[in-house]
């Protein structure tokens, strides 16, 4: 992504983010630099941060504290995704191998809990009471709606769950990336909201996308589409519009029922979903957040910044990765 | 703990306290509330929180957000014990069967997450960014002993890695609970030094009592001494004036370096320390931890709450359970 037109305006700030999260072990355990440099050095797309970097810079909010939050959204983000890593047995992200194909069970808890720790104190960096509150209300919403979801079992399919779901995944920390900048700056009530509103619908929309890019991105080894969320028997927004087309879907109820499911099944399930028209309309739907984030952004400042934010939104929904 | 003189001061915030701390899962899924609620049954000492509201009442902090300190100290406390059993595989905290017992890995980490967050969120209502940096530098500190530990392997005796340790475990958060106080109140820099120095001799000599109390207390199934720690291979406080006065020890050198160490070795083992006035030298070293933390209180406001301070670090060293 660090060749994208829109961070070009941020650049020198990103890399002071970048220099700012690396700092963060030190003086701890070689062990938690080891890990950190490992995490950081995947590179990831960096994409909360940079929302934070242009919100700010659009509300000239004061650049080191701006900085400060950049970072902690990203060591946020990161937190979690160690533990989430850790809960799925999963082996790869962003192209290297997990911390917990590396490490013991032990070790990757409590690099996740020293992450927490060091996001928690950038935040208190921007010197704001108000957005650490922010801060750790959305942590607390990103760690529900993983709960909600390692209770809820297979095959939870209504539009509000998946709402919810996706809020408290990704729209949280996007709405807190955005929103955050205005809080620092103290901006009034209507720049708030309408940054606010930005940073959540666009989180929304990335999410969708990601969703879309679960049943469309090809695995290399295999060629075919991962569809892991079905396999999981989790609903993301293309099989709930298929469900909403075809309520009674036998390969459909099969796959959501059975844990591992029929291949053959799940197979015939992706094509059929393909062939609906499911995944377009999953698709308009992410475009509509993009367009409300985009009308959210009318009247704050014209500058380069806003531009940047209108071409990051289209962005989110051309993306292929 | 609840029937001890020095808590009467302090009685009905500490009540708002276990209120404040049961309200932190309402709205959140139910498997969190009813997480919440079987660790806060068990009761605990509340220590941490006693220490905030008596040191908070001498130094006349502002109720509210006093109550939110001490709640928060709690939470972090709670959060952290959630993840040590899970990696440790505890079977029993505070007499009732610990979380990962009865929960998945998955379940137990999320709870421990969604703990950190509702800590750093009381920490937030204190309203003070200083008391929230001292907060989250706190956290990184107790995960960085925890790694230093998992990572040391056995048998590590040196006087400055156990300090540190018992420091990173037990000190640095009771420095917490007493000087937050201090910097919520805005008090001069003086009593600000006083009440933390008297935070953390309190803390280490809490923990060196705990690591005695490893050799002194009784299995109620076994009817000898846990000494899960010596079983584990680390050392403590007995131990290192064991080692000390017996560096050539060979049964010491066989239950550091044997994992599962000889129980017959074991057994002689501790005999020898028993012998050896080791752990009369522990004890009286928390003494005079606990001497230097009431000398601390000279010159902060006479009253019940610092009477109380002091009847409190009394009692750490006496205190058998």
């Amino acid at each position: 992504m660090n060749d994208l037109k829109f961070i070009e305006p941020v650049k020198d700030r990103l890399q002071l983010v970048e220099e700012r999260l690396h700092a963060q072990a030190k003086g701890y355990h070689p062990a938690m630099e080891a890990a950190l440099e490992h995490l950081l050095s995947s590179g990831g797309k960096r994409i909360r941060p940079v929302l934070t970097l242009l919100a700010g810079g659009m509300l000239k909010t004061d650049p080191q504290r701006l900085v400060a939050m950049a970072a902690a959204v990203e060591m946020l983000h990161t937190a979690t995704l160690v533990h989430d890593d850790l809960i799925d047995g999963s082996l790869v992200r962003r192209g290297i191998p997990t911390l917990n194909t590396q490490w013991s069970s032990a070790a990757t808890v409590l690099t996740g809990d020293f992450l927490f720790a060091r996001a928690a104190k950038l935040a208190a960096e921007t010197e704001s009471v108000t957005a650490l509150h922010l801060f750790s209300q959305t942590l607390a919403t990103i760690v529900d709606g993983e709960i909600t979801q390692l209770f809820g079992g297979r095959g939870r399919a209504s539009r509000a769950d998946y709402n919810r779901r996706i809020y408290a995944k990704t729209a949280s920390l996007f709405e807190t990336s955005t929103s955050a900048t205005a809080i620092i700056a103290n901006s009034d009530e209507e720049t708030k909201q309408k940054i606010r509103l930005y940073g959540y619908e666009i989180g929304m929309a990335f999410q969708i996308v990601d969703d879309i890019l679960d049943f469309t991105s090809q695995t290399e080894k295999l060629g075919k589409p991962v569809a892991s969320d079905l396999r999981q028997g989790l609903i993301t927004l293309p099989s709930l519009y298929y469900i909403e087309s075809y309520p009674d879907d036998q390969d459909m109820a099969n796959v959501i029922e059975h844990d591992p499911c029929d291949e053959g099944c799940l197979d015939r399930l992706l094509a059929s979903i393909r062939d609906s028209g499911s995944i377009e309309k999953a698709q308009n739907e992410a475009e509509q957040h993009v367009a409300r984030a985009i009308e959210a952004l009318t009247n704050l400042p014209d500058c380069i910044e806003r531009t940047s934010l209108i071409e990051l939104a289209r962005y989110i929904v051309r993306r292929n990765v």
